[in-house]
């Protein structure tokens, strides 16, 4: 399948008119995120995915023909025929923490191409980006303790559903529970019973027993079918039976009700039994603050179970992810309706030690040190790949270098941005 | 590809223990939405979806083989080999307006197999019903003024990006920006310019002229790249001009700021100039609530593009759709824990000439007038399938009949929910 019709139909319709008129010349389109009060950083992702769809770029005969329905012309019909990847991408490699407004790719290209594949590229970035920062910040929540992904089912679609899973994991995530995911990423996957293995059954009980007859290097059991004490005794009593035949259960999973004093309650019912060593599962439900909370009053909870509130984001499923054309033809444009400035040129984002606190947003020939964006693909062919492992290594170290004002999980009226070279202001004021 | 990875790991899990139990015998999944107050009723789709998911769903041996190394033994893989899609589905019709409780669809089959496609039957229904129920809201406000989608960019992926302009056009949208959407499913495509192709001119008018020469029969500009009322008086002088050529300027676009104003400001300066018949579009960040705050105020905008609100149905990204085993070897299931009740048996939704106010859920065999559920599959064979357009129809038949109560955009702290029959009220106390 060519990828020319991923786009939106105005895209089409502009570049008719450049090919018209010859305005071919090359464009810088830059990709950033304007100020969200919900996030005060966020981890790119998606720039791989971005240069596979360049590669595939094009229009098959059965895309032209559908054009020509449309109405549009056999010169621009001809003109698209031939249209092949080109031009030159900068980006910040998959993982990497970047500010609003910090540039997360930049295309150089002929202005047909780089206005064809906006629609794709926006598209592209957006979901990886927004879910592997809501995945930072559930890890920041949890402290420590291991985050797993449940939301697959919940995810907007399919695909989605193993990207979404990937973002998790580059995020901060420890494991999955979705299959795909797991085999093509290498993510490790988790997951023992659902409660309709309880319900299958005659019994919660019978229901323990078998699974940790068929499991008993990996029992979790899941409590909270009928009443969920009742099920932590339960529990128990398979756990006796369990170290009877030389196992010991591995944990239980508490999935609804109020989990900080189901979780003590749990706790002492287990550690009274003689299994202080059986960990705590806790999921249903989910988000950062539901977890800084529990972590916060001292829950005795080993690891989180996030399933919705991560998959799609739920508080931010979307932001405000722009792809702003800053030079044509060598000239620099900036566009200055009410409240959306954009500005002007070819841009590169400066860290130095001091962190991301101290980034310097200025034009990408400025000769400073510490940029950010790297040249990653020119005319289909890729000079780098990203791929989960360093992206979740770099998200990793980003993390950990988060100053203490920005690992705050509530709104920031004025989110951080970066300082404005004095080339770059100079430019934005000429 | 085989499907059958596109699953959690606890469903595989569970399969092994089932397989090794013999417990294959017929098992009933209920499909439904818990209550949301944000959301009264649903548009459901993305059951046609789900029957061919179900029609390719396997394993391949690469699958078996990834399958070895998680630990499943050759017993469960060579089962899982022999998997063919089996068993029953009984659905709603795309399109159909659902409640919270009431069954979208319902799984009849081998408990195995019923259970492997949880994880993918929840997924496949969720973002189709949540974006044609969010598409429906916004009709609803926009009282009868076209609504088109300008999502694809925002959307969660790009596949799902095609499936949230399907489910646009089918919740109520007249058409789509999403070129691909508009070939795949035939949904009338729209879309003329961005601010970069201002940008890329030398200045506004230049922008204007070229666009007017390029396309005369069908030129909409937009006016707010740089100052917005400055641009209505550019494209007033377009408009002359096309008028002279022997076209008419077919509207501006406003894509950001106070539109309230700026279209009454616009509309004056339009019908002073003697362009009566050019018509305002808006966009920009609007949902059903914006828009019905410019209906409220008698905005002279004639039509409503809306994007990132509709595509991921951003107030309501995802809901708690569940899959719930009610019927398994014959015994009707059901499942007490905290605030989470699971009525038992298999379903029918039973609507009669008073509405949807008037809904009864009751169990799939009373005999009784009005059941929204039909036959849709059968081991591997389909006895139904639902078009976009037929769809669509059933969706605004719905909005038409939809009580006036039920038309509130508000938050319902009571969703309505089916009142129960008799028979499945006293399985229930069973």
């Amino acid at each position: 399948m060519a990828r020319g019709l991923y786009t939106d139909l105005y895209e089409l319709r502009m570049v008719a008119s450049y090919l018209k008129r010859g305005m071919t010349g090359p464009a810088t389109f830059s990709l950033y995120i304007r100020p969200t009060p919900e996030r005060p950083w966020f981890i790119a992702h998606g720039v791989d995915s971005v240069l596979d769809f360049l590669d595939g770029f094009g229009y098959s005969d059965e895309d032209l023909t559908f054009l020509r329905g449309l109405g549009f012309d056999e010169a621009t019909l001809s003109e698209l025929a031939k249209m092949d990847p080109r031009g030159e991408v900068w980006a910040v490699p998959d993982g990497t923490m970047v500010l609003a407004n910090e540039p997360i790719l930049e295309v150089t290209a002929p202005l047909p191409f780089a206005q064809l594949v906006e629609t794709a590229v926006i598209n592209l970035v957006q979901l990886p980006t927004v879910v592997a920062t809501k995945a930072a910040r559930i890890a920041l929540a949890a402290g420590g303790r291991p985050v797993v992904d449940f939301g697959f089912r919940r995810a907007q679609g399919l695909e989605t559903g193993v990207a979404a899973s990937l973002a998790a994991f580059v995020g901060g995530g420890l494991a999955t529970s979705n299959v795909e995911a797991a085999r093509r990423y290498g993510i490790p996957a988790v997951g023992t019973m659902a409660h309709s293995y309880i319900q299958a059954h005659p019994d919660e009980i019978s229901a323990f027993r078998a699974y940790a007859e068929d499991f008993p290097e990996n029992t979790i059991l899941l409590v909270d079918t009928y009443d969920t004490l009742e099920g932590v005794r339960n529990a128990v009593v398979v756990a006796g039976e369990l170290r009877e035949a030389g196992h010991e259960l591995r944990g239980i999973r508490l999935d609804s009700g109020d989990l900080a004093s189901l979780s003590r309650q749990s706790r002492t019912i287990l550690d009274e039994a003689g299994f202080p060593d059986v960990q705590i599962f806790a999921s249903g439900g989910l988000d950062e603050s539901g977890i800084a909370d529990l972590v916060g009053v001292g829950a005795p909870i080993d690891s989180f179970g996030v399933g919705t509130d991560l998959a799609v984001s739920r508080d931010v499923p979307a932001v405000d992810i722009v792809y702003k054309l800053v030079a044509y033809n060598g000239r620099p444009v900036s566009k200055l309706s009410t409240g959306k400035l954009t500005l002007p040129g070819a841009k590169q984002v400066f860290r130095v030690a001091g962190g991301i606190e101290d980034d310097v947003l200025g034009l990408r020939d400025e000769d400073r040190p510490g940029g950010l964006l790297v040249p990653t693909w020119r005319d289909g062919a890729r000079s780098e790949s990203f791929d989960a492992a360093a992206a979740r290594q770099r998200a990793a170290e980003a993390l950990t270098a988060l100053p203490d004002p920005l690992k705050k999980l509530e709104r920031f009226e004025s989110p951080p941005t970066p300082r404005l070279s004095s080339r770059l202001e100079d430019l934005a004021r000429a």
